[in-house]
């Protein structure tokens, strides 16, 4: 790193909540921390707290070792990142984008990063931005391991847990995006069980106690499930896929007879019903990956 | 209650993995028990235990003071308790009706009962056979609670936890079918995430660790969440509807991209949709929970 003092200086493009709290995180460690958002104001706070404001992206990556981009997609990080004078500005210079896409954006951006001498990073956040500098918080990344290794000692002060899942740059956003997946299935099946609860005069503050319940035991089970997706194994032993299914048109049915829109359920039900169709009506639930991944 | 020695008498109707289980727990606790099975031969291991078999249904109930039925669902209940012979053997008896199905069959019973002098508890199951005599078992009831309160000891020998949830017979398949649908639905994203990962080469031993993670985020959101729907708060200061719902879009560009069913992820995203069109854009993801709700 070729930073004057011991401390490598840290770049944060991208000022939202998110980004906001990965500066803040950087300055409570001591590292000297340069800022910048496309809409300006957003760096006032932050520079009240010891923070560098930059006039331009480029003034800002050029201030920095290490420049973290955190902003809504690829999309929104190509137009602070590409612009010729920005790209100059960052050759030799270390990137590590935690802004959210597909795998397939982060190897195009790897690619460019390549083409421009510019050291290149992805990663993902996992966790909310309250998370930030604390013990919860979960980072994962992809790219050249000695280039996470060299940068670790940074990425440690924005708290929580760090894993480099791989070389291959895009691994980082397909754990985030398979992680959003079960994340946001998960939080629509809340949301809808609190529909049906309150139809039937159950408020969503009595449900909770027992939704915490059903989230507990989740976690043994995708293990479980993992191993059997893995091994081909399927077994449905305790649990066959027909009394999922039966199971699931329950729910669909007393979500329909109060006129409330069961889709989300539906979609499920139809693969489970289809993977019983193909004859997989006596396997584990966990099945379905198996026949949602045939081409 | 009506036997000549200290200890009920249980009955178990339905020798399924579940039926097999709560007699072999009966059987444990040093009850006297009675199972029957419509199809013949699954008592076998239980009357090796020490269970009393029955030739006929009426004769099984006859015996018990209590009578557990445990089949698939309310037709197939029907199907055991009302032949006449059946429902003239259970009067003065307590049915505890561990099926699964929709508060509304429930409800038609209990009037049944009622009608019969029958004395009847509804409740629901959350945990899988394996569980039931441990402490991971997870039972609710809904229906008087006097009854509730007379057999608990006796229920208690099912181990786990045993909640009564009020007075109204239905609350227990109210229960059961929202927190059903919350785990087929997190289960439904669980199967379709490793599904995607395995299109971009990582294994769903690899992805499970992280999936763990995001399952041990889900029960304090539910508690907060829940709070918000009572509330009508529907802070989405951290994560905004729009956010999820540009999360999801990801999720349905690399799912498709595979050739992978996106259907669960596209129903849910236009949930977020609507709701973001209802002008809840700003809002936290559980205002979708009442805009779903909305007549």
């Amino acid at each position: 790193m070729s930073t004057s003092t011991n401390l490598p200086s840290v770049t944060v493009l991208g000022l939202g909540p998110m980004g906001r709290a990965l500066a803040g995180a950087f300055l409570r460690a001591g590292l000297r921390t340069t800022v910048w958002n496309r809409t300006p104001g957003r760096d006032r706070e932050l520079i009240a707290q010891g923070a560098a404001g930059a006039a331009t992206a480029e003034e800002a990556v050029a201030a920095g070792d290490l420049t973290v981009v955190c902003v809504v997609n690829y999309d929104a990080a190509d137009a602070v990142l590409r612009p010729d004078s920005v790209t100059r500005a960052l050759k030799g210079h270390t990137v590590v984008n935690l802004s959210a896409d597909t795998p397939d954006r982060a190897r195009r951006t790897a690619r460019w990063a390549e083409e421009h001498g510019i050291r290149y990073l992805d990663g993902a956040i996992m966790t909310a931005a309250p998370s930030i500098g604390t013990p919860e918080a979960v980072f994962l990344y992809s790219g050249p391991r000695e280039l996470y290794e060299e940068y670790r000692p940074v990425l440690a002060a924005l708290g929580g847990g760090h894993t480099h899942l791989g070389a291959e740059i895009g691994r980082a956003a397909t754990f985030d995006i398979a992680l959003l997946d079960l994340f946001w299935t998960a939080m629509a099946g809340y949301a809808h069980a609190v529909a049906i609860a309150r139809a039937e005069g159950v408020t969503a503050g009595e449900l909770a106690p027992f939704a915490q319940g059903i989230g507990a035991i989740l976690p043994p089970l995708f293990a479980e499930f993992a191993q059997d997706a893995d091994d081909g194994s399927y077994s449905g032993a305790i649990n066959p896929l027909t009394s999922a299914a039966s199971t699931m048109s329950h729910v669909i049915g007393l979500s329909e007879a109060h006129g409330i829109d069961a889709g989300v359920m539906r979609a499920a039900e139809g693969l489970a019903r289809r993977t019983i169709g193909l004859g997989h009506g006596t396997d584990g639930f966990i099945r379905v990956a198996e026949v949602l991944g045939r081409r």
